[in-house]
């Protein structure tokens, strides 16, 4: 009772804070997986915004004569935080993916003699980079500052949706610079830059893009970039290999010629300033053209006022963290403020503020009546993140499932995305999980699309036959392994994606689709081995693959996962996947053994993303194909067992530090896992209504579920130790299952979760 | 007597004609030029169109390892007519220029196994180029066919003003392919191709672009690719050295697949055929987008009949070359009419349909009010070209100068072009002469632009100090040896251009600017050295340049010209050239021996563009600067001696022949020579309303001078020996001098030349 009442008042502390706006954005630490493989960066953005301003600690090459550079993949982000210097400040940035690309229009203040080379880290002063320390380094949400030793210049950034404000606090000097390098960015490699060009119109505006063939085979971003002081003269160089072969001795074109265009261009623009003086960068960007982006700074950035672009960066994070107020200790908070903050982060918005945007036909669109987003991380996202947007960020979900369907009307191939990254298709992992978007949010009652061409448009994606096996998979049940080399994972994939087909089509009363696809969605049966109890690659003439190690992710038909995580992997059916595996008490015992398995060290070695801070036993965590995992003792009459496993994974994969994420963020999903299961609940199978119960972290917490509803969570008892639902009471009344459903959540209510330290079973 | 008869008959003749629509394309040799240093295509454009579709003999790379080579030189336009191969047809040309680019989306058709290089010359069936025969070849204004011998072709070409059309007619065969090259371009290197993109839309319908680093520095060009049948097949491969590394392994990319990009690319696209079966594909170009370019096709040729398109583009010559109709020999007829031709090739129309077109600033514009053109090769075609124009072609003229000064509103530099290509400026040669194509229009009436204006931009680029050596220009009043390898014929430029702007400003009565530059039009006196008599490269401290040698074209200050040509460069005041060389006599001698003297073999090794056939004695026609100098003659009392001069220039330099330029044609400046000249007049100095009395070699002529109106020139007696004026009658009235302006030409009228074989001295 007394538990009651504390919550009871911790409850009305939240909704007095509410009122009162509490500083959320204070638990936000964006430094929170920089260290590592989080692959986070600690720069200044604003939610699901196009610039995403940040330090650069490292200008890797992708390759080393020719061979991959393992190295590169550390910078993802841009940023590491073991790193000593910072090389200089970039506009885009992936968050906590796993593959890269961006890193567009590094920019850099130095004072003294020009260099236009970014030196080597062990030798700051080799070239224009910095040395810095974390002492003098702030990150906030939408706020950045550190100290540039080398030169004694206070950087700080912060940002609108399309436009990244530089603040350069200098010291007095004759010779301040401020570099743009347009040769930097992330993933580079030597032919990555395809283009640039920059027309310096005045003494304080240039205009110009960078085209990359990056991740995103064909991509061009065009930029403005005004100064708030005039420089006194400017340059470029240009550093490729094969310089521009016409007619250039009329001028002297490295220093003060406006019309550069070039491959791999650095240019500088040079200064007097006295002590303290500031000089401010608006960097805007533009998918679309260079008057796109100069439309977007003056709609967005007409003045100078750094302080008030902060302010408002801020305002609107603490609008967005203020979806989900929770109670609980300091710690709790940072991580799940944190969490909040990488979920909001991607999907980025892609068009100009006039609505202009760049389609994957590489024509100009106008999105009329949506906005258009990319950085669709699908084989990621489609798991927790688009769920979680569906309850707390509907408009957004909906936007950005309009993004996906012009993304379809503009593909010659006819197909939704898998990875959209800046109007082009990377193609990257998997299944064709747009279509669990879709279906999840059809089904959820979010979509104000025509549902009926979204399912056209589903269909068309799943039955095209030239993609990964997908004729195969039509013709034989499975992804043979003589195919393919992630046939097994790609069958049980294609599996969950035709479910969430089948649900949709069955939403919308197309009977002969939804039983076309439940039939496909049970092709997941096709390699399961009954003499292994493990999903096994299989060959084209219907026998299982050779060597099979459950253990190894390496050769074995499954992608980012070994067989023993892969076999779990049936989120839509999981009575009949514990079935197949023997019934419950043989998968109960599946599910233990993985938890508490001793891992070879062989097996990181093959391994790539995780370390072994981002598995617990044989459980992979860090990353995604068993992020349900834990959920499915549920299923198998065990919730005890899920409320244990879930609250370890919380404590174990999430904290407060650099290093605290044991994985890749994979642009919010991981982040977006912490947040479901620390108030207590998981989509298990999108697509699906049903939410699976787990064991809230929290104290308390309110959602802010729409149209001013409020969906309370309250915890009794909670701690550490009380880590098992005794009971919960939804509105009054006894909840008699482990699961809850998305109306529940929706028109509101209060939901209590009693606590205790020992299991219920 | 008798003579008056017959050729009053003659003009009732050509009268009659005028009405009937003489078939003036049939005296149209495109071959003319093609054969060594004229550098004209023989293939299919309209009169100043944005398509140039024509084959290509060879594809000759720039550099070879890292060396110039040569060869390229002699592919400015792409053909060659000694070559027995062609590459294929691509649809950008440059006509008779000294310097190249373009030459973008080369198609070819073949049979058989596919083959996707283009195999070398001495054995075509190594790769997809093919044998062909002049025999089997047919080049007319508008149209042009070839039998391909290798696979037994007919390719047949013709074009509107965005759009060229292909028609090939094929054996029978399971295995007909259609190539499109796009690593293949004219001045090819290794980083030419910045980018290429092409989209599948659908069975028989591409979009794409070319994206350029060439003499243009960045230039893209976008297409639409429509085939009259649908393929069955299609594929591309990618030859750079580092293709895309991102993910691919999705699909088979090489084959069916839709959407593709690269750095060098080359795609086929495959039929099945029966005998003489035509496949026919029209190629939309546009500056501007994918859909530019669609929109171009849809509106320039909507259906598919060959024959109809080559007759519009065959009519719309003829409406052009019915703007002068001559009698004359067949021989004269060929030379002027293909001089007529090659003259209305180019500045190339630059914009879409909808009047959009890519800017220099590389912005998107629109065209309000005038056709937006580019390929302005200034240092040529101000001399006779757009002097031409302003008489037959006023309208366009005018246009043109409304382009040029686009160009300079988009200009970062603030200058108007001086050598506009395509959205780029390739600052090729010297002067900014583009000021006398404005003045020259203003002072004969022909603006319908802001004149104030026009004369604020010539100031601007005139004034501009960091432009080849105006600002020591400025200061010392001659651009000096020690800042610029070409500081003398700079020098003359400049002072003529410094006229130019005088004579507009006075017609504006900016009287101050008027003296500015009048007194810097007399700077040609810096560069005078009266103890030799030469024009003399001057440095800093004032003093000569030492190892004077008025024969060399090299390392003396003088570009494209040696100092004996140069000498004569001071087109605005001839009597003051006159004075200064030593009086009326000493000139006329050093004339006669400019044109007799004997030139050493030295010369030839040195000299560019220029075979021994470019030249008459030590005068250069094939070049542009002495151009106006067999007119001098008149101006030291010694016409009879410009007369003489003239017809030999006329004998000499122009044959109807593949071989029948002696010196590139200059983008039709070579052309609008021979047309003043053969006609009997000339503009020595444009920018003043006269032109100076040649020996015309038509028998009659009827230039159409708008409004209806007509003017009228007669001969009386001229042959090949009667090349001396004896009197002339202009409106009944005996003209008693050597000059003739600008009005009296364009109200109409009629000037009939006598014409005799004994000197009028």
């Amino acid at each position: 009772m007394k538990n009651v009442i504390l919550c009871t008042a911790l409850l009305l502390s939240l909704k007095t804070s509410a009122q009162h706006k509490t500083n959320l954005i204070q638990y936000v630490k964006p430094i929170i997986g920089t260290q590592r493989m989080g692959h986070t960066y600690p720069g200044a953005t604003v939610p699901f915004g196009m610039v995403q301003l940040s330090p650069d600690t490292d200008t890797i090459p992708f390759e080393v004569n020719g061979k991959y550079n393992p190295d590169v993949y550390k910078y993802c982000a841009g940023y590491q935080y073991d790193d000593r210097t910072i090389v200089g400040f970039s506009h885009t940035h992936l968050s906590g993916t796993g593959h890269a690309d961006l890193g567009d229009f590094l920019v850099m203040p130095t004072v003294g003699q020009l260099q236009l080379n970014p030196g080597i880290a062990s030798d700051p002063k080799s070239g224009f980079r910095s040395a810095f320390n974390h002492a003098n380094e702030i990150a906030e949400a939408g706020y950045y500052k550190v100290k540039l030793d080398d030169d004694n210049i206070i950087a700080e950034l912060t940002a609108t949706d399309r436009v990244g404000l530089h603040q350069y606090t200098f010291p007095a000097t004759d010779q301040a610079h401020i570099i743009l390098d347009l040769v930097s960015g992330i993933y580079n490699y030597e032919e990555k830059n395809v283009w640039t060009y920059v027309r310096v119109v005045n003494d304080s505006l240039l205009t110009g893009y960078r085209q990359t063939n990056g991740w995103a085979r064909t991509r061009t971003l065009y930029f403005a970039m005004q100064f708030s002081k005039p420089f006194t003269h400017y340059g470029s160089k240009e550093f490729s290999k094969m310089p521009y072969r016409g007619f250039w001795g009329k001028f002297d074109q490295r220093s003060d010629f406006p019309e550069i265009a070039g491959k791999q261009l650095r240019m500088h623009f040079d200064f007097k300033t006295y002590t303290q003086e500031k000089i401010k960068i608006k960097m805007a960007l533009s998918p679309v053209s260079m008057e796109g982006a100069l439309q977007n700074m003056q709609a967005e950035i007409p003045g100078w006022d750094f302080n008030a672009i902060k302010q408002q960066a801020q305002v609107s994070w603490e609008k967005e963290l203020h979806k989900i107020e929770i109670t609980g200790s300091n710690e709790l908070k940072e991580n799940f403020y944190t969490a909040m903050y990488h979920a909001f982060i991607s999907p980025t918005v892609y068009m100009d503020v006039d609505g202009q945007y760049k389609g994957l036909d590489q024509k100009i669109h106008s999105a009329k009546g949506f906005t258009n987003y990319t950085t669709f991380s699908l084989w990621d996202t489609y798991r927790a993140l688009h769920p979680l947007l569906n309850i707390i960020q509907p408009a957004r979900n909906r936007d950005m499932i309009q993004s996906m369907l012009q993304h379809y009307n503009q593909s010659s191939l006819h197909m939704l995305p898998v990875w959209s990254n800046s109007a082009n298709d990377d193609w990257c992992m998997s299944g064709y999980h747009a279509v669990s978007v879709i279906a999840d949010a059809v089904i959820k009652g979010n979509a104000n699309f025509d549902a009926n061409k979204a399912l056209d448009a589903c269909i068309l994606t799943a039955t095209h036959r030239s993609y990964e096996g997908i004729g195969s998979y039509m013709d034989l049940g499975y992804v043979p392994a003589d195919k393919n080399g992630t046939g097994a994972s790609n069958t049980l994939e294609y599996a969950y994606d035709d479910w969430c087909i089948a649900q949709l089509a069955k939403k919308l009363g197309r009977m002969d689709v939804y039983n076309t696809f439940m039939k496909r969605s049970a092709n997941y049966k096709n390699v399961f081995d009954t003499s292994t109890g493990f999903m096994h690659a299989k060959r084209s003439d219907g026998s299982f693959t050779p060597n099979f190690d459950a253990m190894s992710t390496n050769g074995q038909g499954f992608i980012e996962g070994n067989s023993w995580n892969y076999s779990l992997f049936v989120p839509h059916d999981p009575a009949a996947l514990i079935r197949m595996m023997g019934g419950k008490e043989k998968f109960i015992n599946y599910l233990d053994t993985l938890f508490t398995m001793h891992l070879p060290d062989a097996f990181f070695a093959e391994t790539e993303d995780i370390t072994r801070e981002g598995i617990i036993g044989g459980y992979v965590h860090g990353n995604e194909p068993a992020h349900h995992v834990a959920y499915l003792y549920n299923y198998a009459g065990a919730p005890w067992k899920t409320q244990e496993r879930v609250r370890m994974i919380l404590n174990m994969q999430y904290k407060n530090t650099p290093d605290g994420l044991g994985g890749n963020d994979d642009a919010g999903q991981m982040s977006a896992w912490y947040i479901f299961s620390s108030l207590g609940f998981y989509p298990v199978a999108p697509g699906s209504t049903q939410y699976a119960i787990g064991s809230p972290a929290i104290d308390a917490a309110i959602l802010q579920v729409g149209n001013g509803k409020q969906f309370i969570i309250q915890t009794i008892n909670q701690s550490a130790k009380n880590v098992y639902v005794q009971k919960i009471m939804l509105n009054g009344r006894i909840l008699n299952s482990f699961s809850i459903s998305h109306d529940q959540i929706m028109k509101g209510g209060k939901m209590i979760f009693y606590m205790g330290d020992k299991p219920v079973k």
